[in-house]
């Protein structure tokens, strides 16, 4: 048995950690923390029936424990990282805190500095279906954000063989459920004005995501992409498809398109390539930890992939519980499935 | 042309008056107000294209005008028609603050003194369909509260002839949308919680609107009647329908029951009492100012009466303008049908 | 392992029942039937990938097979009953066909002749909570109704000690999500026509679950009671509320009455007595095989129960499911928690 | 008053025409038809208390007519549209039917023989911002599709202007409410398949309003632009959204880019330029009859255009009704706003 912390349990990504947690048959559960609610029971917060109590951050103990999960606000895990570090413990990490390596984007992204450099240097990016070997070694793995997630593993194959077209402009149009922008109250997320609404937000280059994602994409030799990227927030609780419109530096046919992505995937058990004429969609994959893709060929330059995951699920609580399998030599799959 | 002020115009019951308001011949808007959003234009505020500027309570200018709605929440009603029934002005007003002749049941609902018991004392409850002689008299119109309206409208053929059993609870199960909740940010009112969710909520005589209903009841020799309110929240923006179970005194036909609602009604143009066979939803009265009632015979000592409004429309700012049109001696329709 | 066939696959109770055998550590899949579907894979139908191939009803092998699932239509369900009855198999079957014990009562309400009268007979009532002895020894379950599920749970404490005045109405009042309505394609489940609506449906004794409900009722010594039932079909996909008005024969104080209903199913596993001041409403229990119970004491003679199951959980195929646990002796809860 | 026949009126876009057509101050309806509904009240169809006799296509009486709105499907409407106009009557159409001057292309995007190609050579395509000269002059009005609206209206600036670059794929990804796909049951539409989801559909230029936009863009000269057109289902009613990326052909600052659109349509009453930093939202355009068009600045050769219209409002009886105000030399606003 692994002996797990959460931090941040009483937000939606800590909500649905903690729900994969209590069904994986390798984690016992040492605490979960809310500062909102500390002293409840979990069934205080949420309609559910788990007699967890919930105590502050700095009352939970870190003693006996191996990993922690740390579903925190970003600036919010920094201290906790480094604490949990301090102490040892193999850290997943759901905030946006430990992504980057580019200590200087993230403050100018995030508007603040970053007072943990050395551990932003030592984090591992998750991308579990590219980044296996390093996460089976690291002790601090960094969670992708749910759009970045969606879109990098739909452009992984085609930036892996270098088969973009760096002139043309590479355009992710993502559409996320509204429990992408968490719990918090906001008129946003009001009922009544999310509810028969759809809206773009931060487009033209100022969501936050982007600046993960062009990490990301230099990382795979893809630096000189003219990267767009447009969120729009729909009226659904949990989802998130994105369609990205790529362009080819050289011919293909649609067969060997459709091959090339099946093949890239073929024995991962969380990535779905679908069969041709079938479409990603949000049903494909709400409420389950995998991602699917589909490859509609436009024609022998264009391609259009539609790549759907959960936001909670492949795209945060899931994801986190895919690395921490990895790190602990666990079967991969193990609760997610 | 009549000269009208609105306070309190940026919560979602204000929004829907002034839009009734814009397209109302005989009205000429002089001034709107908001605290939170002073200084900017309504165009700022919600998604339409009104460049009307927004001032605070105490910059708007009395001088000149004939009447004012004040849908500001309770409590902070009080002191805006007291200021506005001293220089004279009619007034509409769509709080909570007016409705109730009973001083201390006031108090004891709402947790506060009230600090205006002779403008209370003052008041005509504005249920047009039954009070209209004294609204048209009337310089401070209480408008009815959403639930209260759907209910009364659908139990005051019954209690005007006396037909009620009353040693037979007399029940009603109301269903509302989420924006009777107001504009005001709240978890209840969050797109996750809401979504896909269906609450009751101060059922079992919890709900304030309790004493509202009690007290007209009385009104019509309904005293001795054991009523029961449960309301229920739903994830729709806009919509209340009343299911409310009445058991008879006297034996009835259908044929009786709805030839006698019908007849009630018949003369009413925002009362429509559907034809046999056909139940009031949602859909009959969403974004219109009527109420769609329908009569269902269980047995003879038995009915079923569904009774649907809009809670922005019949059940606040359409009703508010029908009573400023039988005040101002408007024809009672108008900018409503 | 029991090896299981499935009947009526690719409805929507079809699909949950699928959905928890898949899972189910004991149950091997021999069959899954479709005639619509016949001859495709599931993952054809729905967005899921599971490579079963759908064979129709008439080529379904029955050899070597130990139990069905039959989630047909009603009437449909008879002949295929018949001829696993025959092939010596125990059944759960889902339609209404097996549910009541009244033929006469069975062809009043569903309009057509019942062909197998002596199974009717033979058949139990499988609401697990209250038949358990019976549901182990038998060979053919009728799974209850969602309507009649969710009532009778909320009713059995009452009925069992003669709790309730049958001098007064004992009244339903339920919500149901869309999928109650089926995947069949009908202009009341057209997205446009359901979404932002709320509509009550054959209220007045209309309602087929009405016969159901009384015949448990009378099996309970309720027989007198004058019980009212009125659905509404609210925008959900998955859902359902009852709430309940009963009237008692005594006074009970709220701790009485709380106390009452906790003991009854404190050692039930899937029926949860919230606290007090808790109310149930659909996120208690979608998407998961339990019953939320909620007890508002109105007055020592009035009690509102509010009692929400998920439509296709404990509606339909968890309840299945546990009844088929129930019968093979397996741990009640297995794959349904 | 104009004497004005409805065929079709069943349907979502029938429902709305006749909405607009019954508050127009100049109109007299002289008839509906529906096939499925003939001889029925029009409040047997919808939940409106429009005492409207329903009459078949053949039974309705073209005799001092001057006008038809014709609100079939495609192929449907063409006997219709050729009987009136050997009637002498004026029409405006609503179906695909009369928009492509391409006889070719209809046949081979809608897979029929258009038996009135002498009548598509006559019809004027009824984009009013655009055609106004035209529209005035015609007797056969087709009126725009909801897609191809939306994102003719984003592109008219910059294409008549001759800005864009031909050489870079330009991309309109599109989101539509569910009643765009009409009120015909279908499995896409049914409640719970729709709702929660999200779903591209026919895209890589499968989608049939590819014709009807390349041809316009052919007409305004930018016949050899690699257009791409990707629609998405989302659970919505109503509203319609198309984010659109355009690589231009020289370079343009943020400022001229918003001022150059402001400018284009800064005398119209139906389309709006939001201010920079505020983004088109279903919310915009929702239940009224215009466009909001925002205009994003990537970088000074990218720009993203959103542009928000309600699909059965600007994109179907709207623009119905506001082409026939210009054809009848009426205030082009009249009862649209």
């Amino acid at each position: 048995m692994i002996n797990v912390g959460l931090f941040g349990a009483t937000g939606y990504t800590g909500f649905e950690t903690l729900k994969i947690l209590k069904n994986h048959p390798h984690v016992r559960l040492k605490f979960a923390t809310s500062e909102s609610s500390e002293g409840q029971l979990y069934s205080e917060v949420y309609p559910v029936p788990w007699d967890i109590s919930l105590v502050s951050s700095e009352r939970a103990d870190l003693a006996g424990v191996d990993a922690v999960f740390c579903c925190l606000p970003h600036a919010a895990s920094i201290p906790t990282v480094r604490r949990a570090r301090e102490a040892g413990l193999r850290i997943i990490d759901l905030s946006a805190d430990f992504r980057l390596k580019n200590v200087a984007a993230y403050e100018k992204w995030y508007g603040i500095e970053h007072t943990a450099p050395d551990l932003m240097a030592e984090a591992v990016y998750g991308l579990c279906e590219v980044n296996r070997p390093a996460i089976r070694e690291t002790d601090l793995l960094a969670v992708p954000g749910c759009y970045p997630t969606s879109i990098l593993l739909a452009l992984y194959p085609l930036l892996k063989e270098n088969l973009l077209n760096p002139t043309m402009p590479l355009i992710a149009d993502s559409k996320s459920g509204v429990s992408g922008a968490g719990r918090k109250l906001s008129l946003k997320s009001h009922f009544v004005e999310a509810n028969e609404n759809l809206s773009p937000y931060n487009i033209g280059q100022k969501h936050r995501h982007t600046a993960e994602i062009r990490e990301t994409l230099e990382t795979w030799g893809g630096g000189d992409l003219s990267f767009i990227f447009s969120p729009h927030l729909v009226p659904v609780s949990r989802g998130m498809l994105s369609t990205i419109y790529a362009s080819l530096a050289q011919d293909m046919t649609a067969g060997d398109a459709q091959a090339y992505f099946a093949e890239t995937y073929e024995s991962e058990p969380l990535v779905r390539v679908l069969p041709p004429g079938e479409l990603a969609t949000f049903a494909h994959t709400q409420r389950n930890n995998s991602c699917a893709l589909s490859v509609t060929w436009v024609n022998e330059r264009q391609l259009i992939i539609c790549a759907s995951i959960d936001n909670l699920g492949k795209g945060a609580a899931g994801q986190a519980v895919q690395n921490f399998n990895i790190m602990f030599g666990v079967e991969e799959t193990t609760a997610l499935v």
